[in-house]
């Protein structure tokens, strides 16, 4: 049997007994997992320093290099990150809803473990410890295939947390796919019955290519495209604060800002200041006809800019003519994750957040908070921007289910 | 434009309408749509007669054409199935959860439609009125795509209900797709953007069909190879009685029971009680060499019995040692549909329920009564066999999605 079948039943093998597990037990996992990190915390920086060695021989300066680095304090956040997560209220077990019908049957809806999760990341070698934290809280066995160019520091990981449930919980629960061969993804999302959900994180193209190709649901976190409106009315200086923090923090991550639109009402005194502010950083300014009448230095935008994920520091500008006019124009380009309007009006804000279709709908706030840390969920496994089961960060509760037990006394159907 | 991408676009635009237009009117919208069906019955009936007398043509004598039927009775039973659902409680705008981060922002996570269903199905034209009228009370657009026997009874339907909806809600937002070329379906489970779910409903091959080749998520809706386990301390009058509702009113249906297994205990006095019974009802019985040598007279189950659902008078019976023996087999070889025990021993009640991987398990009661209309949900979009956004009996709710709303008063992140 080859490498990944075969942890893929033994992880099958392990949710069972973890889905009759105790928090106590499952929290305690995590502990231990938090301990051997810090503890191993050499082999893995070792293991991680060959992965950057060979990174950097292929891609000689990349600034994506950042994000596979492994160092004292990334474990030791990472480390922290899971006992965030075993201090958690326990999510299984609980009673969602009960109640009895008219034939008397004592029908209670309780929450339980998914199963086996499946994940599928790139790069970041942190992610691997986040997610087999959260899904072992939630009583999950996990399978985890990180990008190929961390495969030497995913191992690592793998063993020793593997290591460290000895004893507490079956092992098996966690495990790490090492072969570094791009068809295991391939058959990772055709193995139904063995993995019960797939999670994708990555750029778009990877995470389409795993939608259309999956067998295995697929829960799509995702690409944002997502847009701040200022309102006629907003705290100008809230505004620029906000739109500063979105767009040059982190510009490549999925919950910052790619286009800012503002009322014209207060075009004309406004885009001429967040221009000003953007060019400090170096933000590249493109916008429509409107912005460019106001300032002439402003790039025009081509047909795909609305629809284009900027991953860099790039800021399409558009003057819209009300609240209405900027949701319309949302629901057409964005790509339902983070969106915020800067107003002091109720109404506005109301119809704003009413009417958009996004997982996160911001009222005067930076739309960077859309992630499952900043949420109070310890960590996340990937933040969904589709509507089925999870939508936004996804933390220990979006890792279960539910199921019916029903007490009868004898009942049977009449008709 | 085509028929389908035409009508699928009209049904995202309703969708928007509908999203903000509260239960009071929704709610009067299934009333119409309820006393509409009962006004136009002569002419539903009508083109359901053309539809009965085309597939007489084709199938002679076929059991499944009493699914295709449309009478008065059944016309005024899915009127009233429409006026239970429009008095249930309004699902839509529920505060799920809310806090205040350590930030100060203030996070809702609030019930919202899911915005356009698809719902792609066999036979029976009820369904398309009772899928209708469960997706306008959850505030969502539907395409509904019958069978291609039942095109002029779901077509016929279709006009009446949009006609009803006029000046109450926007009638596009009732969307049936009428060219009966199967072809359609190929195209309609690629609408990713258009169509938010796909929701299946068929034999088993259909399903993993449209699981397999779907981009837009889709809700499995199952099979049921479902087993009924009679515990040594079972009242075993209660076992016959739920076995045979289970197993003969309705043989075909997923909720049916399709194997038996006892526990050696009471195997040689118990078998030969229920083989007896079954075969009153002509039911074919099947089983293990430990019930053969039993009752000789019982057919030996092949390599393939464990896992068919007998969509007929077929029952295989097998012995097992004990309830870890009955959940082995039941994991191994169960659809995750619905299970049951029979016992007075609580904590063998507690084992079962807790440890069968299942939509639905039950306890001293008939499995018969998984099912939408029987759980109090008024009517059903299906029953998920799937772990990800819906288990069991799909009502309102499970037509539903959540969305984060968060106000700040100037918030932004700090790392």
């Amino acid at each position: 049997m080859d490498e990944l079948t075969h942890k893929a039943e033994m992880a099958r093998q392990a949710s069972y007994f973890l889905a009759q597990a105790g928090d106590p037990v499952r929290s305690k996992a995590l502990e231990s997992m938090a301990k051997a990190l810090i503890n191993h915390e050499k082999e893995i920086i070792e293991a991680n320093m060959e992965d950057m060695e060979e990174y950097q021989k292929k891609f000689p300066a990349s600034p994506l290099l950042d994000r596979l680095v492994l160092n004292e304090n990334r474990i030791k956040a990472a480390s922290e990150g899971l006992i965030k997560v075993s201090n958690l209220p326990d999510p299984i077990g609980e009673v969602v809803h009960g109640w009895t019908t008219e034939h008397g049957l004592k029908i209670k809806k309780i929450r339980v473990p998914i199963g086996v999760i499946g994940a599928i990341y790139e790069s970041r070698p942190n992610v691997t410890i986040d997610i087999a934290g959260l899904a072992i809280k939630s009583g999950n066995a996990v399978i985890l295939r990180g990008g190929s160019e961390a495969v030497r520091s995913n191992a690592s990981i793998g063993r020793v947390l593997q290591d460290s449930l000895e004893g507490i919980i079956d092992k098996n629960a966690v495990q790490v796919i090492e072969d570094p061969d791009r068809s295991i993804v391939d058959r990772m999302i055709k193995l139904r019955g063995l993995i019960d959900v797939i999670v994708p994180r990555g750029s778009s193209n990877f995470i389409n290519y795993i939608v259309e190709n999956s067998t295995v649901p697929v829960i799509e976190t995702g690409a944002g495209n997502n847009h701040i409106f200022v309102n006629r009315d907003a705290d100008l200086e809230m505004a620029t604060r906000i739109i500063v923090n979105a767009k040059v923090q982190r510009p490549a991550v999925c919950n910052a800002v790619r286009k800012v639109l503002i009322h014209r009402d207060i075009a004309t005194e406004y885009l001429p200041k967040i221009v000003n502010e953007m060019r400090k950083y170096r933000v590249k300014i493109k916008g429509d006809d409107l912005s460019r009448e106001i300032d002439p230095t402003i790039e025009p935008v081509s047909d795909t800019d609305w629809d284009t994920e900027y991953l860099d520091l790039t800021l399409a500008i558009k003057i819209v003519n009300s609240v209405e006019d900027a949701v319309r124009h949302i629901n057409q380009h964005g790509t339902k994750h983070s969106e915020a309007i800067i107003t002091k009006n109720i109404s506005d804000a109301e119809y704003f957040t009413n009417n958009v279709d996004a997982a996160c709908t911001y009222v005067n706030a930076s739309i960077r908070f859309t992630d499952g840390e900043q949420f109070g969920f310890g960590a996340e496994v990937g933040i969904s921007t589709q509507k089925l089961h999870a939508r936004g960060p996804m933390g220990i509760k979006e890792l279960t289910t539910t199921k019916y037990i029903i007490y009868g006394d004898g009942q049977v159907r009449q008709i």
